[in-house]
């Protein structure tokens, strides 16, 4: 593939980033405050529109219900408009299912019916916000599960969870798709409702063709090839995409390529074999991240330029080449191919493809001495925010 | 459940053994060979009559192409009649995919057609033994994977996978089951084709009907939670049985509930709920072990006293109050349930079970001074095996 | 060991209650309150105090500073003398170095010196709390850690690690023991700064001789086996004491027993080895758990029931004929005595343990229809807390 | 640093070859040979040769006992002095403490005095190769360990590991170091001998100040931070030197750097770092892999290059700037300049590095194409080996 196809290719790969990622995170050990960080949903989008104005690959923002609400007085309409007039749009929709008190035991599987309802109520508000945003996606993850053997029954919360993810997944617009995050554990620490790919998959075949599996790359335990499942996805016409972050143990929402940057590009290795050689297959790449120690626009900048190195790297393999070797069963020569891809320095590559499109060659330098960034923290922490909201990483 | 209840529902659940795990077995380190071991079919045989003689519940022997092929001049028609005369019968055939040098790069994955058509040749020579045998069930185990990124093509193996399997389904006979195990790692390193229990359970919906999920307890990562892996698969009517096993770091290959006896009580749990709070769920209960420094019929038939105990103490739970517990939203009702059923000595009811059937109720201690099998074992150290055949334990 | 033997033995042994343990914990998205649950230092006491009286074995609450800090006017002394009322005392001190806004990089292994000094400042403080509730352990966890590769440097930090704790070690009381956690990971995710037993163990060997490790149950990696570091420690003369808790998946902090009881009970098992097979080792077992879906006093008697059965469980090993087995190298032997011992329903010999002081037979019944503990949890919730104080577990 | 110091660096970096790297080898599930793949202790030396000739920092070849040992009529000296021929020479001494079968329970930790008597000789034997040899290195792996709780005794097997270990060490020559390997898990699945550093840790106290751990990348649980460990052995002054490979779920004993090159990456950041930031820290670097489906010299010049790559990019790091960000508490600034270290392309360093002494630029090209190899492949495949010896990798 030559440059020039390359430095399309990564400007054609839109990165959604999560308003969540912009507001103070936490683990159950307490957060850290940043001065200046965003406090509600318009900071967040501001925060979101440097992102993209800086890397120009991130036109859109996923938006968390209720974290996100608009404040009274003001509906997703002027949020929509108040995003577009900062450059983006509004992403994926992602309803909240786990933080009221009610949900101690589950929502969309919980025992008690009157929860339950209380739970497809806000999946079909999710869906009327996705009418007014014009946004195509609703993100469901779930904290659904239980803790000892026996607390509940796994038979009946699959039925419960199906039911009821089929009424949310009828209230979408015709052209929405519903996405099934799955997750192994936490909150949940027996069982998981959603707890691995295959059953997303399984409850997906229920739903309909519109109800696909979201991969967030924090989710499985640590065995898991990753990529495989990838491949398995799309394969199946499942894939609908992922929720980017990075770990070492548990779902630790690091900063995406930033623990094994190896294995991001493994992923996007499979992404474009998985479209046949050509470019990465066409599904939603979504951050999803939880910055503890880091500053948050700096951590969200740096988390596009991973996924950009993976990408870039990938889309450098000598796909011709890789497949005579692997025809021929040389191991070690179709492993180099992947191996001399991977240790190439790709940065000046992502520099020019930026720089064609009028966005600095450095990011993270740019964002350093960004005039409109330094002005907007030294505002926050001054001014009171617009609306009330908040918003931890999962 | 009363205990007569209990006994029946124990004496009615079969048990297959392995043939090969009355072999001698070992890890990559080496094996250690213990006297007077089985060293072909007939004596395999032999001895998973025995534990079927002292227990009352294993009245199959699954058989492992080619380590367990007749002799010169016998057929399977001849071993069929041989396991008639000592009280058992032939159960599953496994065939053997990963030993031969040419598969090397994988069997039914291979990017060699050459090779993938004597993957195929051999599913049907297995298919056949199932026809002369009167076995019901083909349990595909497949080593096929690779172990460095970009050594093979992840998506062409899953469709050769998918093809040469087809073939061997096609050549089944009728009421033949397909059982489709799936494993994590190991022999390979970097991805498996057949990894998780979502990538079978989509093969099997391409194969058809009479594919089904085989869940080996030793094939998991760390985390998984098999019993919502089981309560799932019999959901979705692909649970087509067990390799029961334990361990505690990888695919271990211990005895059944010897690293964690309560994982298993767990495991029946759920197949009881799948069947309604009735009896477990029919499956195929198999035993797959590698006896590496146990003896071998001794560690059979703890196997099976575990696999009881396990059942017996589910059988215990009291389903009525627990889905009130469940229902009230009770978590330390419900697991309190659970946990006296499991604190149960149910050893009294498993010895009462078995001497209402005439066999002793310590099968252990009537082992340690069976004179049939002593001689066996002395008569095995001087004379020559019947037939050649080796097999170590997966 | 004659049932009276077992059953003075379990007397014997004191579980100490963590008063964070009682009141209101949750995960990183979120915490659902118990209605009527502990406020304050007070009532945490309290309940502990409850706890006692309904089983008889523990005589001691862990505090942690500040959470557990006296309200204006009140001293330690105060709470000392509120406990004795109560019928308990103060156990192990626990500081807390995590949760203040400066800890955000670490407390003692924090690259600024102000910080350290702060932290320091903070063990001196519970050192002279120490001297005067009384308490003998001075129990360090630290959060301390990184994030990211580079973001601090391992070595430097391991020395300001032991040069603060060498300060708080020489401010305890002459007859004080620090006891040094270790923790795999959470809240940081790429290093730990006290990560494992080894690095715990090396601390100790620069702090002292009253300086020992302590080992939470929850906080290793999936393989490890525990009751070889507790046989290694012994062997050593530095195990100071655990931390009880059950994990399936991270630092779960569930119900110690909950989910694997047969890792509890051969962690006993190899207690009482290292006391030469008589009762077990001469230690500090605390309970430490978070307690998000069940409710905390049930909870933490549960605990102390499943503590009591594993150690029960363990002094039914027949250790003379397991020694015979294990040096007549009887594999299948040996195991089976353990197993022996396991499968013993060892709950009529813990009620009569209990009754012959006067508790209940079964202290969860008692409890459900407890007057004191039903008046203070209505009452609670109308009338103001005493102090303040709230406190998640770790 | 600069360039120039860079390259100097990578050529005083030793690689030491380990002889079993060279020929077959398996898993448990079989073996598939490579033709012309080398046959015993002279081929083996000829191929590590191989290695040093085309990348100049290998040599030493470490060598198992027995499976090296000479053919009837040669000495280790003849052996020796065959290696100083072919351009290298014998670096450690392995024992195997594993095959035999009399190892069934065990070795050094066996319950039966005769079979510790016959490691102890086993020990004494090596160290007298090592006198006869010059080699400075003692390289104890054992497999010792359990299958079952209650199999055999913890604290009686430490005190015999020690013991033996004691002898062994007494045994050596003055300026001899034993380097002590700890492992996990496998071929024991209960519980290890020396399970983890800590251990090891423990032990090379007992023995003295000559006795140091080793530290074997693919040995360890999934979440653990090795550069974490090495940083700690080396305050410690017991870093005894690495056995590198790579892994992604067990031991899986892969081309070091080709499942997370990243992490070797940060090792080798924290052997410099332990040598105050100038080259990394003098101890024994060796590899010890097991290829089974690779080619096995080309899979070991590979690693070879993998380990420099590493290197190089640690010593691209801007140490001065990196401490600077550090002290400030700029997380994502001192990230940030061990990533741009990493994201180098060093590829054209190390082809310097190497064309500086002679040594071709692409090794594996240049293996491609060497007619020796060709030669001695071919004419193996015909002529008998000169000496029997086989060996499987660990």
């Amino acid at each position: 593939m030559s440059q020039e196809q390359i430095r399309a290719a990564l400007r054609a790969l839109p990165i959604e980033l999560p308003s969540w990622g912009f507001a103070n995170a936490g683990t159950r050990f307490g957060a850290f405050p940043e001065p200046g960080v965003a406090r509600d949903i318009y900071e967040k989008i501001e925060d979101a529109a440097t992102v993209h104005r800086l890397t120009g690959v991130c036109p859109t923002v996923a938006v968390h219900i209720p974290w996100d609400l608009p404040p009274a007085g003001k509906t997703w309409a002027d949020i929509a408009e108040f995003a577009k007039s900062e450059g983006v749009a509004i992403g994926a929709i992602n309803p909240n299912l786990f933080q009221d008190h009610d949900y101690k035991l589950g929502s969309v599987c919980n025992p008690d019916p009157a929860i339950r309802k209380k739970a497809v109520a806000h999946l079909k508000e999710c869906a009327e916000i996705m009418k007014v945003t014009g946004s195509k996606l609703l993100s469901i993850w779930l904290a659904d599960g239980t803790n000892y053997p026996g607390q509940d029954d796994i038979k009946s919360r699959r039925q419960r969870l199906i039911d009821c993810l089929a009424e949310g997944y009828a209230a979408m617009p015709d052209d929405g798709e519903m996405l099934v995050e799955y997750k192994l554990f936490e909150p949940a620490f027996y069982h998981t409702d959603l707890a691995d790919w295959g059953t997303s998959f399984t409850v997906c075949q229920k739903l309909g063709e519109r109800a696909k599996v979201l991969v967030d790359t924090g989710h499985h335990g640590h065995y898991t090839n990753i990529e495989f499942i990838v491949a398995t996805l799309i394969a199946e016409g499942r894939l609908g995409g992922f929720h980017f972050n990075d770990r070492r143990y548990a779902d630790d929402d690091l900063i995406v390529g930033s623990a094994n940057p190896y294995a991001l590009f493994c992923i996007f290795h499979e992404l474009i074999n998985g479209n046949d050689g050509k470019t990465a297959f066409q599904t939603a790449y979504m951050l999803d991240q939880s910055h503890v120690v880091e500053k948050k626009i700096e951590a969200m900048v740096l988390s596009v330029l991973n996924v950009q190195t993976a990408y870039a790297k990938a889309l450098l393999v000598d796909r011709a080449a890789l497949a005579e070797m692997q025809v021929a069963g040389d191991v070690m020569g179709a492993h180099a191919i992947l191996r001399d891809a991977y240790e190439t320095d790709v940065r000046p590559i992502l520099a020019a493809t930026r720089e064609e499109i009028g966005r600095p060659a450095d990011p993270l330098k740019a964002l350093a001495t960004d005039a409109l960034v330094a002005e907007r923290r030294a505002r926050r922490q001054v001014e009171p925010a617009r609306a009330s909201g908040a918003g931890l990483g999962a």
